[in-house]
């Protein structure tokens, strides 16, 4: 068997078979890849409806009829892939390790979700904003998926099997808030610095850990052995001192010690 | 003159205008409402693309050509003046008096909130989730106009005419986490009770509030500011105490009075 040679000569021959053969070398799956990260490095700054498979082919550098022949479906199986990409991308940032201090797997979590949501810009917008041309009933089943598997994530790190209610509740809207807050964070051009964002949100996850606790025997039951793993000069110890000096200047509203 | 008699002749003449005649004595304004308030009743119960305007006429006890007349672009027409008059109902939920501990204040609007909640449950649903066939985009920048004026109400409720981007972000962020609570709510079929979401709520408002003024000198200068109209007997000196004793059993985390 002879080892084709580096140029290939139906290079030269046949215009619809032109321009792909050099191509042959990448297997299917890298060459899949590779069209779905120029599909999603699009979809970052601009929205999906408003990105051709042309466009596609011209970022990664490629014959049209090669996007083709990959996503026969064209644009939507293509937008499809790109975003089952990004949905195992999303799943994987909140399986981090079950040890340390829960603020610190969660700064973790959060610190790769931002880096999503920073190099994805107008594409995150674009799927998670209700009405957007992209967002279908499916789409919305997905992104539905990714936040269920947070929670699930997450409650695994808070160790509870069988989450009452309100726990669940907690931790669902805590996941809204980072959306919600990760979409105002675009609007604001980024401002304030991701770092600030992200220990923002560890903060206002305590924050409403603590609330739910002061109503639920099994929230205050995990709040308490989470608090107890969090270090005395950490981000809950600075948290609590700090709003405890808030409370105690309202003295009215705080038993004197 | 003539006075027109209360028994149309035109009722026994001609199949098209049959059964609308006796409907001249409502105004239009009154009988636009009375549709309308037909299409909120079957939203409330079943995703607006399972509603026909038959299922309309039928439910208002009219003609279906008389629900066209009032609405000639169907049911697409139908569909925003029915989310108009939503809108209009929604917006009006954080208009409450500038008086008083701003908790109260707070539980006022979410009594309201939640009640629309309530009564319109699948229809909110559908609204809100990213994806179902009613999200257009124009349905989208609609319920992002009621955001900006909810997030408007509460700035205005706390004093702050020019809001920082950390206070901005935290009123915008608990208002995307009551929107998420509120849709979670409905999936748990209304668990826990309403009155114990909406106090729950007005919790994590305080909780975050505090915990952005940890970090934002404005939202600091705003906090106190609240905490000073609570009363001693009220949800913050409540949550204050049941947090600090669980913050105190992690007596690593507090310094000793």
């Amino acid at each position: 068997m002879q080892v084709p040679p580096t140029h290939y000569p139906s290079r030269m021959t046949g215009s619809n078979s032109s321009g792909t053969a050099s191509y042959r070398r990448l297997d299917v799956a890298r060459r899949r890849a590779q069209l779905i990260r120029a599909a999603l490095g699009l979809f970052a700054h601009r929205a999906p409806e408003d990105v051709s498979l042309d466009d596609v082919a011209v970022a990664a550098e490629v014959s049209r009829p090669l996007v083709y022949r990959y996503f026969p479906g064209g644009k939507t199986q293509l937008y499809e892939a790109a975003l089952g990409s990004a949905v195992a991308e999303l799943t994987q940032c909140f399986a981090v390790p079950e040890e340390g201090p829960l603020t610190r797997r969660l700064a973790g979590a959060l610190d790769r979700y931002l880096a999503f949501v920073d190099e994805h810009d107008a594409g995150f917008s674009a799927l998670l904003r209700s009405g957007s041309v992209v967002a279908t009933s499916r789409t919305g089943a997905i992104v539905d998926e990714v936040r269920r598997s947070a929670a699930g994530h997450i409650l695994a790190h808070l160790r509870v099997p069988e989450p009452g209610v309100r726990l669940r509740m907690a931790v669902r809207t805590w996941i809204t808030a980072v959306e919600g807050a990760s979409l105002t964070w675009l609007d604001e051009g980024k401002q304030p610095a991701v770092e600030e964002l992200r220990d923002w949100l560890v903060d206002h996850f305590v924050a409403l850990l603590l609330a739910t606790a002061a109503r639920d025997a099994q929230t205050a039951r995990v709040a308490a052995a989470a608090l107890a793993l969090e270090p005395a000069d950490g981000a809950v110890a600075s948290l609590a001192r700090r709003t405890v000096a808030l409370l105690t200047e309202a003295e009215h509203l705080l038993p004197a010690p």
